[in-house]
């Protein structure tokens, strides 16, 4: 349907197959709208890992490495975007995996564990509980999985549900292209890079983390100066936009 | 179902009324990924009509009014989003309204049709022929539209079709959220401002605009002036959006 040679072929075909995870149930259709802010933003840093993304990468690997704990919460786009790379994460972190949903259903809960398990990720079942600071289904998580949690990685998260485990007392790792939005702004550490890009950085370092190198991450962790990379980035690509 | 005491309530009830349009078929799926870009942008330039905006705007109004034809191109989410700006753009211009898709069904053309009309809109109807120069169905446009208009605004527009329509001699009018899109470079005149924002200012200008001023206007437009002033106004957000 979409010509081959349309300049921008890559990013309507990604388009294409979140609506088409949309039509199965996979995606919300507000995830759809979501991933759109996501693209505008990918744009602005240039489609590609900055430097200060990898550092932030390479960051929260040493943070799921050493966590107690650590849990990786997935919601659709997520699932529908990146299966695989979670599925690889996993295995290099050896943190659990929890379907955690904005727009929670039961069914939606099952298509997107399926999916998940056909990349082989393990992911984490049982009873929800109410654990969750919000209102309604949003407060619902596993006690044996987020509710457990030291560490949390949340990529593509809503600013609400990042706040209420920053309440809970749990340390946030999100993954989010907008480094104003209140998510970026309220985790501990926010990786300014898109989640099939970000995910496989994280990969890498986990295995390639040098003997001491976690900790002086971990020690000189500085949330607002990567936000501040990333808008510097933006700028900087705005200014000379127009060339 | 969403909390009217989350921070972004507006953007997310829009977000919901864009998905509810899509489950209609109104909106075509990958047009709620196109909406999410243009938040993003418009969350840049401080989701408000700038004073360049306001100018484009202004001009926009001037070629409408004076064009031997000018027509109104509409597609989904302009639809479902501003259906009753467009019928008061249309008594304020007396440009003609056509519905063009790029995601194009008689099913949805039917559909957006019904929904411009209950709103007050007169749309075109007849057969449409194979006039733009591109692949497939959006070749088609209207004879007696599109096909012989002089002046087309056509808000939200694929930066293919804009070039198109620029290919076959028309003045190309387009509204949108990102400067750097190709539709906003290749067009005559971009107001790059959110549609339900942009529409009524064309409208409010159609009928305040000052003998002679309409003529001055277009003399004097600049549109890589109208972008570059865009891209400052969000340069400038994003240096002081951490403060």
């Amino acid at each position: 349907m979409i010509p081959k040679d349309h300049p921008r072929y890559r990013s309507l075909v990604v388009r294409e197959r979140l609506a088409e995870c949309a039509r199965e149930g996979i995606v919300a259709l507000e995830g759809l709208a979501s991933h759109g802010r996501g693209e505008a933003f990918d744009y602005l840093i240039g489609e590609k890992t900055t430097e200060s993304a990898l550092l932030a990468a390479r960051t929260a690997a040493a943070m799921l490495l050493s966590a107690r704990h650590a849990v990786i919460s997935v919601n659709g786009n997520t699932a529908a975007l990146a299966a695989r790379e979670i599925a690889e994460l996993q295995r290099a972190s050896n943190a659990d995996v929890e379907v955690n949903l904005f727009h929670r259903t039961d069914e939606r809960i099952r298509l997107i564990t399926n999916l998940l398990e056909e990349h082989g990720v393990r992911v984490l079942s049982g009873t929800p509980e109410r654990l969750i600071p919000l209102s309604h289904d949003r407060a619902l998580c596993l006690p044996e999985g987020i509710g457990d949690a030291d560490v949390i990685l949340v990529p593509l998260e809503d600013g609400d549900r990042c706040e209420a485990l920053r309440k809970m007392g749990k340390t946030v790792i999100t993954i989010d292209l907008n480094p104003l939005s209140r998510t970026a702004r309220t985790a501990n550490l926010t990786i300014v890079d898109e989640v099939t890009r970000a995910l496989p950085a994280i990969t890498t370092a986990c295995t390639s983390l040098e003997p001491g190198e976690g900790e002086r991450l971990i020690a000189s962790l500085d949330n607002a100066y990567l936000l501040r990379a990333a808008i510097d980035e933006m700028r900087e690509r705005l200014a000379h936009a127009l060339e």
